[in-house]
């Protein structure tokens, strides 16, 4: 416990009536800003640590507000209806900070949680490389053992946050030694350490006040310790539980935005002698949307209900290393982001000509929305990974 | 309390267990004959009233197993994995009893109430009419006083179970008097009332274990006391919430089952040298079929959720006519039914020609499931009637 | 030239003419005797041997009417705005004996085809087996040279028009000799040969009025000169173009259908004050069913036109040939039944709960319509065919 | 006929060489560049002019290459391969230019037509304006008759060309009058004209070559012969028969381009220990958008055979005034730009997280394609007027 946190931390309720006016007070009206590609505006994000806010989900012992998936779901959306950039970038260290939680030594975790609620900072994931692409099992990052040191070499495509994180986990591949297989580990690497490199940040089409960069590791040593405790392929199935679900939850977000933007036109929008708002198939556009909303709203708190259970449970490590990937989470994310994509779609379709201008922000949203399906594995591999994980063993089925 | 029914209720738990062996083991590979169009077989649903399980959402204090919302979807989902009409037949009562459980008499409950759960039988809601549709302002039974009795007259379309049920809950308008509107009431009409005639029984395209009539009323007569206490066009609606819902399950039952029959199939199924199982095409379409299941799921218990909470509020009867129609009950129906039949649609091409024949149920589950957006108002209605409730009160909206 | 048959032709405008007033005066309106699943109903369709227009593609030469495939879309078209199981009993034809057209010997064809012409019969090819499926290069038919005669022994599962067909055009492999491969074959078997036997009729969810038959063959003998002259597999494919082509124009006929009895209907159906053919959602759905229509009528003249310039070339059976099956056939087919499809969905959810019933057609129209993505390979295999056909080889892309 | 253009004009099939050669050698891989936003790229279509293609519909008689709309659609096709807003930058002067060939008096044509293609100049239409949307009945720019010239006042909204065009053709109202009602005329502004101003240029979110412009009329006078010959309101309308029929080919091309760019990357992506191109799933995914393009095709060049064949009639004028829009070019806008971003959808997935940034063009062509639904009126007014034109007229039936 840190006597500068020793405030009360903040309820489910009160946190979401602070992100909500954060997003609506600070974020909401500056789509052209937030999308011009811009550093990330960490600045604007500083009230949120102000209010204890920042990283939400951190628990109580390291200072945080600790606050569950499910009232996360409903954070998020707050944040995402004003920018889904913005939403990106303060979520996704839940996917890196919940490894450390879950498989970082004590010391570890009292290091880079503590000083994560202290000092407001970020932390990030790196995966994914050029040829293994989303296929983890085929990195070629190495990790190598000197001393009491590990060493890494190799380089990761895509990763959010990395450019600006106080730490990184970084997945490697030591060398099959002994009889026995290559193992895969997940390393902390604080920021500034020697070999590090951010080789560029990515140009995106969208989330553009997020940062997303390329980064690079020459023969970068760490402390042993900085080795979480688990099999590595594990511990990102794992980590992308929580993560999953938040970007389920960028895509409600975004959609209602969308919805509201429709509606305000509607109503000032002549046609036909009355107002577009009048207009029956107008009605039965944005009815069908609000019941899509509906119920990807009711996905994404269903499965962080699943996952905040996991978390109430005696031993939630051994619980998570038993299922590792959640169905509810694989579920969220793909049915958000296909439901998100249909909604943006019509929304696309209602603003005439204006609609394909810049002077709407429909074309922002449109491209924001859109990286709800790509992040994180793509509809193809999940269909893949829950049809041999969840359809073949009957027993999975629901 | 009745003696009879005296033993314990079974346990939410224990009752999923026992409808899940009654479908597998009664209803299940009937299909041919299920979908025959003989008279609904309540033979078969006997059992069920054994167990204390027919109408298994009845309050306990009228001999009911006291079931919620929530356990039902399950329930349903499962008799509905075996056979849809007999799903449909054995939860339809709910839209009517629940009608009488909030609005009836203390005396017009015990003694229905009680009759359902120590008889076993069932009851029925008549709506629709041939020029009303499902636009019940515009419905044209007329109900009179005459002295302390209320006479009904006028025809109604389309009524689940009507033809057998023990009492039916009518809707009719009396006439405009003393500078007042017309008033809309619902009225429970026992079986065998004189004037009470079933016109015909419906030859339905699925569902066909299930009887839905057509019925007439003809100087129909029936104590005051069976009018229902409160504004029958609400009444409706609140009934609905349930019915709706637990239609959303029927939705859900009958997509597991074709995901099932599909994953039978592709066992055996040669396809260029392997089996179809081992096709990533056919994995790719189960997969996206496994997710959309689960959301179907998340909605129905989600919605049926909030049912439940209501009914656990002090005043039920009067929050519900806060409330009216729920959304979360019009969006699971919507999204079931959708959903569904995207997931028969696929489904019924995974075949090839053998699909296309009656050697396979396949046909049978695409006619069943295409109910579910079809009956209580198909997706027009709803979409309008989630934009004006839902959607135009900006406070309303998700 | 056949002296019986020597009255002029009649134009396309002439025969399409006689097509329509026997679709609307013969079939139309006959929804529930045609769906009963009897026998199919030669008779009805003798007055169009009367017309000579019973297999109105059949060549002048053998006393036919010669119509193009560009003339037989409209005219499949109209049959199957009246009725798609007559529609699909009748074109069927088309795909054996076009293959008798260029692939039999002038002895074959003055034989079989003038019979067709004068007796106005009907023929059937017999490709799919139980276990091959449609890869026929895993069909088990064998054929056995036995003096001057061809030996079958076999058993196909589907085949349409084979019950009552005059000649079978069966497919069979003959055993590998002389270290050259096992060859395909494509066989004609008149009606009667011994040996040759109905095994059952299919019961089939649509296109009821046609029937689909399952036929062994045991020690079944005919003359060699019967063994049309090519390859098997190739014969059949360029069979297929015709068949598949004209049955896109039955998704065409039926969806125009559906599109006029959603009319008809919206016409008198009162809502909210209006009818419901007043309501914008209706337009909006009914508009996109007639832009879907015309494309699909685009899309089966854009093919057949394709075909019959392929017919005009000095050496059809060498151009077939070369092409195989062509790209627009394959196109038109998975088109029009995706197509079709989507408006049957839409056309099914128009009437509320009286579409749910057998008062309506519309249930046989969905049921029928489906046909069109299943028989002759369904989109799985199209999209794959297309895919290795039409798209690896870079020149072959549109 | 004009000397200097007195050679040979080229043959289709040359014109289309020499426009799939400046494609490929001269816009071909700029992506970025032409994404830009920068001036529309003019000097880049200098080429087209030398070769007497630039406005390669122009008519013969006034030094134009004479190509018909049939052989338009593979040019376009071709254009928008490499860049969609170069294409509807070349193609869009159709709209404006063949008003005039058909209600321009001689003179105007002479003058206008001639200047075009020996200057090798654009021309532009203006009919939207703010209130009044697409709904051109509710136009608020004035004609006022003074003297023997007519004055234009008003502010007209989107209009593609107009920034740099050698003439506008304007659509405006003059007063009622003797009794007659206010009547619709389309006015030609030559470039220049005291009193017309381009307010601004909007900032396009695709097709971001082209310029598109709002212009103001502020007391602009022109000779009354620049009045064109007929009713403004079914003079746009015809105009738009032609454009309407190659902004649906300008999808058919942006769809070709995803293709090639997915397979491009398919061959090198590995997966699973093989390339993504040999995935069953890709090759289905592949298999459906080659069926898709071909039916666009089929659309398109049906749609632009109707009009050539008007073209052939012997009074165009009249017969397009008979006809008013032609509904093949409704449809054919509509289906091209549905179906087209169905297959950007699936192309923008195909990538993974590269896809997501700017380092592949697909996030250009999600955009431009999009254009296609929203350009020339929405798929909602089309499809209401489909349904008032072209369906309640049971004749006008499909």
């Amino acid at each position: 416990m840190h006597p500068e946190n020793h405030v009360q931390a903040p309820s489910p309720e009160e946190a979401l009536q602070t992100f909500r006016e954060f997003a609506r007070g600070t974020l909401l009206g500056r789509d052209a800003e937030l999308d011009s590609g811009a550093e990330p505006p960490l600045d604007l994000y500083r009230p949120l640590h102000k209010s204890g806010l920042l990283n939400w989900w951190l628990p109580e012992e390291y200072g945080g507000a600790g606050l569950g998936l499910t009232d996360s779901v409903d954070i998020v959306s707050e944040l995402a209806y004003a920018d889904a950039g913005s939403a990106f970038t303060l979520l996704i260290s839940v996917l890196s900070s919940s490894m450390v939680s879950l498989y970082g030594s004590p010391e570890l975790k009292e290091e880079f949680l503590t000083a994560m609620t202290r000092e407001g900072g970020y932390s990030a994931a790196l995966g994914s490389e050029q040829e293994a692409g989303s296929e983890l099992i085929n990195l070629t990052t190495t990790l190598t053992r000197r001393g009491d040191q590990v060493v890494l070499n190799g380089e990761k495509m895509f990763s959010t946050n990395s450019g600006f994180a106080d730490y990184l986990i970084v997945f490697a591949k030591s060398a099959a030694e002994k009889g026995k297989p290559a193992a895969y580990h997940a390393v902390l690497v604080p920021r500034g350490t020697p070999g590090a490199r951010v080789v560029k940040r990515w140009d995106m089409i969208g989330l553009r006040s997020a940062g997303t960069y390329q980064v690079s590791f020459t023969d970068c040593a760490v402390p042993s310790g900085n080795v979480l405790d688990g099999p590595g392929l594990k511990i990102i199935e794992i980590g992308l539980n929580s993560s999953r679900i938040l970007i389920g939850a960028i895509a409600l977000g975004v959609a209602r935005r969308i919805r509201d933007i429709c509606l305000d036109y509607a109503i000032t929008k002549p046609l036909a002698g009355h107002k577009l708002i009048e207009n029956a198939v107008f009605a039965s556009k944005i009815g069908q949307m609000e019941m899509q909303i509906e119920v990807m709203r009711s996905q994404c708190r269903t499965a962080a209900r699943e996952y905040d259970e996991i978390m109430a449970m005696p031993d939630p490590p051994a619980e998570f290393l038993r299922r590792g990937a959640l169905r509810s989470a694989l579920t969220t994310k793909m049915f958000c982001g296909q439901t998100g994509w249909q909604i943006a779609t019509v929304g696309s379709e209602m603003f005439g000509g204006l609609g394909y201008t810049t002077d709407l922000p429909i074309s922002k949203y449109l491209r924001d929305i859109r990286a709800v399906t790509i992040v994180e594995a793509g509809d193809d591999v999940l269909r893949e990974l829950v049809f041999r994980r969840f359809v073949l063993p009957p027993n999975r089925r629901i």
